[in-house]
């Protein structure tokens, strides 16, 4: 006889291996971390003896599950906005992370969300958030599996205020969590439409350095293909394979608008997808060609997505989901059959997070990722045998998550009786609740007044983080045209305008500002040839300044105004209004090959006095944004000669205040 | 100060009235069966002492569900069969239901899924099957609320062989049950393409006479339509409104496929509709235009449909699902809102089931039909209230069935802290297991053997009922043209065949037959001019005789037979087979403006002497069965006269055995 920590005997056992073996009468047998046997309960038993052995009379004792997509964090602003456009929703829950996402909020949320997890039988997670290193530290604190990837994006997000910061972060968060038990860290580019082509490169590069997952959302909306092709010639599965993601071991979440082609891909390279149903239809992303995947052998897992998204974390409704939408979407009943849409979950699910070798099926040598589930409930009473794989049916189609009895991850019993173990769930639950509090007030003051109500009515779309900028006095045109014959400056463009703005301000610099700019554009003979309405939002400023040109570090949003300026006077309900008219020539010229934009602005209203002269330039990157601000202060010292006093680091809706006064 | 039997207080109150009053510190006073009184908490006790008070703090107090279509029954065949095409599904269930469905089956059923439906939330349900006055019986007993409809169909069911029996059994049932305080009667004719005209008239006319709901199935399927178009020249919802359906209290379950022009016909007749997600996925039916029709104002609700297609009850997973489906089916987030779903699963269903005056809405003088649902648990916190309407999404996208905490049905309490009070639940599971092994083990040994492989091959489709038939030994070919030229008949068409059956047969009548039959169309040169083959599969002989001709009630299918002889051969492993060739000559001919097949048949192998004369028809009613057989006598007896000792009641697969003996 051998003796083991634990027996798990007289249930019916799904291993979810390659055969499909199922022992009816079944036996687990573990050592520490690790599974020693599976096998009949006779027979494990006539092998061994154990410190502790649980009878499971009557339940079923199978894999863990896998939970291959979400933000555990997220949890925390469950069911705060919902029935929304993608954009009006990101218009709750953006500025609301930007406001309370610190390590402590993902902590908690992550705590938060790990019981809902245990509760429903998820053993294993695919994360990506901020802080992952409060993702990390909570999962291994309450003993969850977890592949935990760092956010990188070219916006500044809540943990880096720029990309360069998030990849030197991740590195550091790699280093620190390598070789743990039960988190495996990851490099997390958020999605193609949020990278740049640098930020791909180097996310492939980091995670193939230490030989770890990435994790990206990809082609989650038809807009997004089409605009991947728009701007990149290529949807974005090809875009990113380019920049050396499908090297290592990717993770793509979501695929709902792929190709053929593309699935082809994904199989040659080993990638894994992570399918996110409820997420899916509740944004009106789509349905992803789950059954397509499938059969072309993509290893293909199943996700929550975040809970602001579902609103819960349960992979139970995801499997059901996952085997009843694959029919409808092929308009075949037997597309995704029960078995299938559980292996997912389970070890298909392990094999696109590149886990398959740990988790996600009942084998000897894997570690114990077990949960015991209780299938002769009411809803799921009686069964029929004759058909022995009836039971992946009675789980995917009857089984609920609470069904799940007991939890047990790497060895370790997180549940049992449905009592969780390993949290101390009263306090993480009080702490949750006063957070939302505070939240809730948040939005009731500021989202419901301005932001969600420009959001609501148009789709705004984000600018580069960084506007380098620099404006003087500027009473001497002859000036302009020794920079525009200069030899390292090429036009590319030139143009006129007649620029009308308004400015809605709302009291305090929390809440931001609005701009409504009518530009009529102007031809040689003075006529107007065109108008053009475009409404800006800019969160309040974050300045920096380099040398002689001032870096603005702007969050700026802009989407065309197509209602009149009335309307938007009544919709804001604004607490200051300002009005600046100016005429504008404008030219886009590349100095030393960088691109720059230069405006001489004649102002008309108010302070019908003054012209100024602005260099400009945007991009997404902190270092680029240096090297543009150090070229914009050698034209101004070089080619212009103009004197540092002439400098104005007041933008004009601050110098029409001013005016006013 | 006034009395009343039960006070609920300290709650969210969900009233779902027509203004969405909430009460977020609410309560709600009880006498009898009905509401006296809904508002705040403390208005309520300042006006009302109770025998019963319960403390509601910290959950929502809203109406009971309703479950707009069902089959409650069906529990008991849960997960027999799942991933399956329709033809092949049906073919696990129906020659179970054949068998296993009788009074005790239907009462058992109905009180296992009655325990499920309580334990979900639901207190009202709007059912479909046979033996309807047991579903009422158990209804009754349980205290749950239901419109029970009991069907009609032209097959023979489990409880009338013919739908004249149907119609008796359903106007006793209504007679028995109409004024019942829980029970709705209802009739229910099963759908439109299982229904004769007659069949759709009388059923119409019955619900009228006693102004009762009528249900019914209609466009659950894509084929169905198109089915419909090709018979009739319209689709379902016109054919049931031209027979008078629209013109009572009509609830249609499903209409998935229903056009603009439907749905305003729908809505113009105050018809009620039955959405069931889960049921329309799992079958690949499709995904029903659920916004178009609350745009129109079509009063539409929401069904789990039986759990042998679901495969449970819980209406909080079909309200979830309701409202994502919507979202993709429009590629819009924001159609059918958390509040709009959930309003459908309560107001707006009892609404569909024409009892929105007692039930669907917390309001003064409906009945007490209350549950009590707990969001405070992990997978739904924590919650925001900056938003009162929220709560709805709540419910929606994060809450449970398992979250219901007690349920009340026309003021009795039926579940209190998960208990169920007017179910012993144990004996009805142990009763429900020990019926499941015994359709195990006869779908072990009968489907699997032939039946279902039969169904897995091909598209099976019903024959009419009644096959009348009049065969005799006929050794004057003369008489035929006796016949043939008859002042009384008129030829339709002659055809020429030669005929090679091939007979697979079982051992057992239990187990039926399947006929391989191909069909040589000879012309007039003896050609062969087409080929075609056909599988026919025939229930064990149910006969009657009528006068001199037999009246046979076979249950028979038919399918395309696009595989060689071979392959059936080596698919059936039949315990026996014979083989039949013959010659046939065949008319189609009307008698006194009736239609009939006339064959004239040469025997070729086995017995190659014997000639013999059929006269056939088919029809699904009894009444036009026994008229049929009442002229076929009559063509012997007076066209043909032909003595009754040459009638050959055999049929030419025993023909052929007594043959080989």
């Amino acid at each position: 006889m051998q003796h083991v920590d634990q027996l798990l005997v007289g249930g019916i056992v799904l291993t979810m291996n390659a055969d499909w073996t199922i022992h009816r009468n079944g036996a687990v047998a573990i050592q520490d971390d690790h599974i020693v046997a599976v096998g009949d309960s006779d027979s494990i038993l006539q092998t061994y003896t154990a410190t502790e052995t649980l009878d499971c009379t009557g339940q079923v004792i199978m894999p863990g599950l896998v939970n291959a997509h979400t933000h555990l964090p997220m949890s925390l602003v469950r069911g705060l906005a919902d029935d929304l456009r993608l954009d009006v929703w990101l218009g709750y829950l953006m500025p609301t992370e930007r406001v309370f996402v610190d390590k402590n909020f993902v902590y908690l949320g992550t705590k938060l969300a790990a019981a809902e997890l245990i509760l429903g039988g998820t053993t294993t997670f695919a994360d990506m958030y901020y802080f992952e290193g409060e993702v990390a530290r909570a999962a291994a604190e309450v003993g969850l599996r977890g592949l935990c990837g760092q956010t990188v994006l070219k916006f500044p997000s809540p943990d880096a205020e720029t990309y360069e910061m998030s990849l030197e972060y991740t590195e550091q968060f790699i280093q620190e969590w390598q070789g743990h038990p039960l988190v495996i860290p990851a490099v997390a580019p958020h999605a193609p439409y949020t990278s740049t082509d640098e930020i791909l490169v180097e996310c492939a590069r980091l995670a193939q350095k230490y030989d770890v997952p990435l994790i990206i959302h990809v082609s989650e909306t038809k807009q997004e293909v089409e605009d991947s092709r728009t701007e990149y010639g290529m949807p974005p599965v090809p875009r990113i394979k380019k920049h050396g993601l499908f090297d290592g071991k990717c993770l793509c979440a979501h695929c709902v608008h792929v190709d053929p082609g593309e699935i082809r891909t994904l199989r040659n390279h080993n990638v894994g997808v992570a399918h996110n149903p409820s997420s899916n239809l509740k944004l009106a992303s789509g349905i992803a060609p789950v059954h397509e995947m499938l059969t072309q052998g993509v290893h293909i897992g199943i996700g929550t997505d975040g809970a602001a998204s579902n609103n819960d974390l349960d992979m139970f409704t995801e499997i059901h989901l996952t085997a009843l939408l694959a029919k409808v979407a092929t308009n075949d009943p037997t597309s995704v059959p029960a078995k299938q849409a559980l292996l997912m979950a389970t070890r298909l699910g392990a094999k696109a997070c590149h886990i398959e070798d740990i988790t996600g099926s009942l084998e000897v040598g894997k570690r114990a990722d077990i949960i015991v589930v209780d299938l002769n409930r009411v809803h799921n009473s009686p069964s029929f045998v004759y058909d022995p794989e009836n039971i992946y049916a009675q789980i995917v189609y009857a089984a609920k998550s609470t069904d799940v009895q007991h939890v047990m991850c790497n060895g370790q019993w997180l549940l049992r009786d449905r009592q969780l173990l390993t949290i101390d769930i009263e306090p993480v639950l009080q702490e949750a609740r006063a957070l939302a509090l505070k939240i809730d007030e948040f939005v009731r003051e500021y989202s419901t007044n301005i932001m969600a109500k420009l959001m609501l009515i148009g789709s705004f779309q984000r600018q580069e983080s960084f506007e380098i900028q620099l404006k003087v006095r500027f009473n001497q045109p002859d000036h302009v045209q020794e920079l525009l014959s200069h030899p390292d400056v090429e036009i590319v463009k030139h143009s006129h305008y007649r620029q009308y703005d308004t400015y809605f301000l709302f009291g305090g610099t929390e809440a931001g500002r609005v701009r409504y700019r009518e530009d009529d554009y102007i031809d040689a003979e003075d006529n107007v040839t065109n108008v053009r309405a475009r409404l800006t939002y800019t969160l309040p400023t974050k300045e920096r300044e380099f040398d002689k040109a001032v870096l603005l570090s702007h969050s700026q949003f802009y989407a065309p105004a197509d209602r009149p300026l009335r309307f938007y006077r009544e919709y804001f309900k604004a607490t200051e209004e300002r009005e600046i008219h100016k005429e504008r020539m404008r030219w886009q010229i590349f100095y030393k090959g960088v691109q720059f934009y230069v405006n001489v602005d004649t102002i008309l209203h108010p302070d019908a006095r003054n012209r100024y002269l602005e260099i400009k330039s945007r991009t997404w990157s902190l270092r680029d944004a240096e090297y543009k601000a150090s070229l914009i202060s050698e034209i101004m010292r070089d080619v212009l000669q103009i004197d540092e006093s002439e400098r104005v680091a007041a933008e004009y809706v601050e110098l029409a205040a001013t005016a006013i006064e």
